[in-house]
Parts: structure tokens; sequence; C-alpha cells
């Protein structure tokens, strides 16, 4: 690690780059998650990662875009989302975006940073502009783009606010009997809302 | 206000007490919505209301306790929701509700501390509790008690997550076009969803 920092004024040879910048990401992720966007720093994100502070600067630029970056690898799964939800009939698509929805929710490793990111957005408008960057528009704008109808993206929305706030009640507030339904049984009764939403009349 | 600080070890006249008890929470709720709930301490509360820090702990007991007496006025229209909601039809209930919701949310007098107790509550745990034993408990079940189904409050909690799900994303992260889409709009798409949830099959 101090090796990094010793080199830091050259140019880092392509791999140690990569590998920098990879550590510097887990680092960035992991403060954003446990202090919150306001209370993470670009230098406690060096120390946790055992490089520099320019360096972070260097790689990825202001705080906003250390997170803007870290929030898009947590993200790259579901930045697929579009695709994978749109394959298949088109009268199950609300069950198959309701799945991978609770599936990021489900699993504990994307469940962690995806907190983080909602933790973030809800107590900072900066960190707010960076979700509805990257969620909005990435996610619910190209699944929108699929529906091709008029008023694609406030049905998108409100499909996904109705995940939204499932995952609110489920995993971040805890409210039983939800927190501890079954997942099949949510699913069930979410789904067709969901899909009611995107093709309904 | 010096005059209730030096005062503080006597018992206060009813009158004051009453007046500084409302004091203590409005600064309480300022503090709370400011900071949000692990930033805001007993103290900062008691100097915004120019009061001893004994004083909160008198008539509040913890900090804790003080954030709930605080959202339990800020949420006092809310708690009367169920009779209110209860009130006409049973199949416009999920329009009642969905306009009830979308109303407190609306009000900027009501939004304020509604949006510090969501901050709160996303952030920390013991005010997730709070937020839990208060609108989970005392809004939902009393909701779900009316509608008289086996799994009612399972009901309740689906129906408030889509409208939990439309506020995240209209009025706390602000996602277009739903955040400036017509009020009438949403609730039109959003109340039979809710409906639903509540008395379909």
């Amino acid at each position: 690690m101090t090796g990094v920092t010793a080199r830091r004024r050259g140019r880092p040879p392509r791999a140690e780059s990569a590998d920098t910048r990879d550590r510097i990401l887990t680092a960035a992720r992991e403060e954003f998650s446990e202090r919150g966007y306001e209370k993470t720093s670009v230098r406690g994100i060096a120390k946790a990662a055992g490089v520099d502070p320019a360096l972070v600067h260097h790689y990825f630029g202001t705080k906003e875009q250390v997170f803007e970056a870290s929030i898009e690898v947590a993200f790259a799964p579901a930045l697929n989302a579009p695709e994978a939800v749109a394959d298949g009939p088109p009268d199950q698509v609300g069950e198959r975006l309701a799945r991978f929805i609770f599936g990021v929710w489900e699993n504990p490793t994307t469940r962690k940073p995806l907190l983080a990111i909602v933790r973030s957005a809800v107590n900072n408008d900066t960190a707010a502009a960076v979700f509805r960057r990257l969620v909005a528009s990435q996610l619910l704008r190209r699944i929108a783009a699929q529906l091709d109808l008029p008023d694609a993206e406030l049905r998108a929305e409100l499909a996904a606010a109705q995940l939204v706030g499932c995952a609110m009640l489920r995993y971040v507030i805890k409210v039983e009997p939800l927190a501890s339904a079954d997942l099949e049984q949510i699913i069930a009764r979410v789904a067709p809302v969901v899909q009611g939403h995107l093709t309904g009349p």
C-alpha cells in the first residue's frame, strides 16, 4: 500500500492502476455504506484504501464523482436489468421486474451498497441527484423505452414506486408482517400491480 | 427564557409547564428535521428551546422519547386517518387513503416533519423502531383492523408500500416526470392499486 503512495507522482503501471482504482472504489463503497454521503470524505476514502487523497482525485475527481463511480459499480448488475426484464413474455414483465428488484434486496452482497445509496439519497441532495441520474435515468427510462407507450416513464416510475415502497418497509424500516412475509407471497401480490402500471389501460 | 431555566428546580406552574413542553417539542422537531436523529442531542434541543437540558429529560426522558413525542405531535392528524379513511363507501377506501397520504405530503407544514421522520428512520435503527411503533402499529394496524380480513395487516402494508414509494420518488428523490406530474393523474393510477391491495381478491 505504501508503494502506491510513494509512487503516486509517476503514472502507475496499467495493472497496478486498475488494482488501485478498484481498491479506492471498494473503500469508497464501504465508507459511503457506513457513514453515508455527508460524513464520508475523500480523505477518509483514501485512508481506508491506503493511498494518498490526491490519487482519489486523480482517478475520480470530486467526492460526488467518487460516489457516482462507486454506485455505478454496485449497480452494474442492475443496469443490465432492462434487457433481462424485457427478455420474455410481455405479460410477465411485471413479475420479472419484481423478481429482479427483490433479488437485489434479498442478496446481502447487493443489499448493503443499495442501502447505502438509499440512505445517502434520502439525506443529501447531491446524492439524490446522483441516484436520479443513475437509477431513474439509466434504469427506469430504459425500461420505459421498451414499453413503447406515450406515458411510459410515468408508468415505469409508478411501478418502481410499488417496489421501492416494499423495499423500504421490508428491508429498511422492517415493518412486520411484511419484513418476514414469504417472498413468493409478496411477489404474487405485487407483480400484477407492477404489470398493471407498466402495460395496463 | 432564562426565567424557565432559573426556576427549573421547582415545579413549574401548570400553564408555563404546558408552554415549556410545547417549546421543547417545537425545538425538537426543528432539530430532528435539520440534523436527523443521530446528530441531534438533548443538549442541542434544550439550547434551541432556551431551557436547561435537565428540563428536557424531566418532561420527556431520553432522546428516543423526545423523538417519539415530537413525531406523535407531527403525526397527530395522521393518527386520525384510520377513522377518516374508513368513513365512506368501502369501494373507495383506496382513493381516500391515497388522498390522505398525498395530502400530508403536498402540505409543506406537514411535509417537513414527515421528511425528518423518514430521514431519521432510514438512517438510524432506534428512529426506525419509533417509526414502526407509531406509523406501522398505530396507523396501518388500525386501517387493517377495519378491513376485517385474515391477512389485513399485510394488505395494509402493501397498500402503504405503493404510497410510500410514490412519496419517496416524488417528494424525497424527486424523480421526473413523477415529481412534477399532476396529482390527480397520480391518484387516478394509484388509488385502484391501493384499493386492490386492501380489498381485492
